[in-house]
């Protein structure tokens, strides 16, 4: 389910041709920011951060979609805290999610309170405009279309062991093809005793990607929500994937408690093989446990 | 489906003690509101307008739902076209959606061009913020809960004729009961052959709204996405809930064009039972179809 055929075909059942020239286009786009931040300095750290949930269309006029629960605040306090560390960040983001330096505040707030309250976080917003790339996409078979074309722009970079993918967004697991995809809305009145809805299995894209990214460093999530199944969910994706950090969350507590997994050697003994960090933040701190994450992350990105 | 065992039924089985403790709460704000309202002038024209989209979720712990695809714009919009002619407004929206006189911008685009932008729009809000009483929602339970116990206050208001209900949220037409729904994350190592997802129709509520609401004049919407099929909906709904206006859209213009049908006659003859004004609105245009559409209902609303 896993392999490069599955996600290949994919690609080539669930992309139009817009979908696939706009994939094209950013890759471009990629390559050249990529090189614009080396022209600066050659050995600039960069990071691609996924961010926010994908959508799955039910109808081919959309009416109606499944969606995984994420604001994007996870990823866009990862990019500020990735930026303000000297990283270059792509930023792939689910469109209208919530973005670095902006995700505090609602346009009512500001109309409220008016706008010297975010007057500093403005400041970093522009300071670091020239350092954030931001891709925006919708539906799941976008999303893995475009993480795919940026992690194999990384990999193909001279110098990709500078650079990581940080996989913060909320990726479904189940979709509709879209030769199985009703074009009309879904009338109530044709399925009064109900609906069915009836799911494909999104291929797996981690093992893919870790492959394209070459010596960059590839960061999952597993977010669950029973925490009797979360360390073996994550050992499985060790093995399965072959990523090199996995960071383990709760839906319950996400905002103050996170395991950071590391592999750390490869002798087949789980238990050697596997460091976890747990990381905690006190629930009434100002601090935000993005900022503990990433300053570990960072450290052991650079111990490679 | 559509009387008031099932929907009470479904009150009864889908809330929980939190849920029907908020309701009442927000029963004693509508009232409140409405009376203080009613203080400043008796004859105060007072309308509910609910938007956004309900979210239906797949888990209890929820990681997963479906969505109906809805910004909100066309219940902010219509908002303040209500505002502009003197109504007081009600607002009964998903929370997160876009808000009146806030929705054209993003705190990005403020952070990108300065606040200066939106000083009009900030000193519109302020003036009709005492006209306004927002109350939120996000699954579909809860909507129908409060839409329910707001048509109830107009409803028992001696002055219900001056009151309007608009119905502008897209409401999902399926969902899972809690007591169908699993409590954890649905796991794709534990569907490898995809999943199947079998929702239960949600109650139809409109009819049940029309009977509360008194002198109230209801008005709903109808989206489609295939035009053969909208005005058969239309007329059908007529029929089947007793509504006094319906607003009938496709998905792909809805922006542009909209019909407004209103009974005016009970002869069992539609085609002159029915009134149908088509509202269009050019694609170069800087006016809003909301603002034609609101100017010829508030007439309509008028003229009973």
């Amino acid at each position: 389910m896993c392999d490069i055929f599955s996600i290949s075909d994919f690609q080539k059942n669930e992309l139009d041709e817009n979908q696939r020239k706009e994939a094209e286009f950013i890759r471009q786009q990629v390559e050249n920011q990529i090189l614009e931040w080396q022209k600066l300095d050659i050995n600039t750290k960069i990071v691609c951060i996924t961010s926010g949930g994908t959508s799955v269309p039910l109808e081919k006029n959309t009416v109606r979609s499944i969606e995984n629960f994420s604001t994007g605040q996870r990823g866009a306090i990862s990019a500020e805290e990735f930026l303000k560390r000297g990283y270059k960040v792509i930023f792939l983001n689910r469109k209208k999610s919530l973005q670095p330096f902006c995700w505090k505040y609602q346009v009512e707030k500001i109309f409220d309170q008016g706008f010297d309250l975010c007057q500093q976080d403005v400041q970093l917003y522009q300071n670091y405009k020239s350092s954030i790339l931001k891709i925006s996409f919708e539906k799941v078979q976008d999303y893995l279309s475009l993480v795919l074309v940026i992690s194999e722009c990384i990999g193909k970079n001279p110098y990709s062991k500078n650079m990581a993918i940080y996989l913060a967004a909320a990726v479904s697991d189940f979709y509709i093809p879209i030769d199985k995809m009703v074009s009309h809305k879904i009338q109530s009145t044709d399925n009064e005793q109900g609906l069915v809805v009836k799911l494909d299995n999104v291929p797996k894209c981690l093992k893919k990607i870790k492959e394209l990214a070459n010596e960059a460093k590839v960061i999952s999530f597993k977010l669950e929500t029973d925490n009797t199944i979360l360390k073996d969910k994550v050992l499985s994706s060790f093995k399965k994937y072959g990523v090199d950090i996995i960071i383990g969350n709760l839906l319950s507590n996400t905002r103050f408690e996170v395991y950071l997994y590391q592999k750390i050697s490869e002798t087949n003994n789980i238990d050697k093989d596997i460091l976890c960090e747990h990381i905690k933040q006190e629930k009434d701190s100002d601090q935000l446990i993005e900022s503990k994450l990433i300053e570990s992350l960072v450290k052991r990105l650079e111990a490679y």
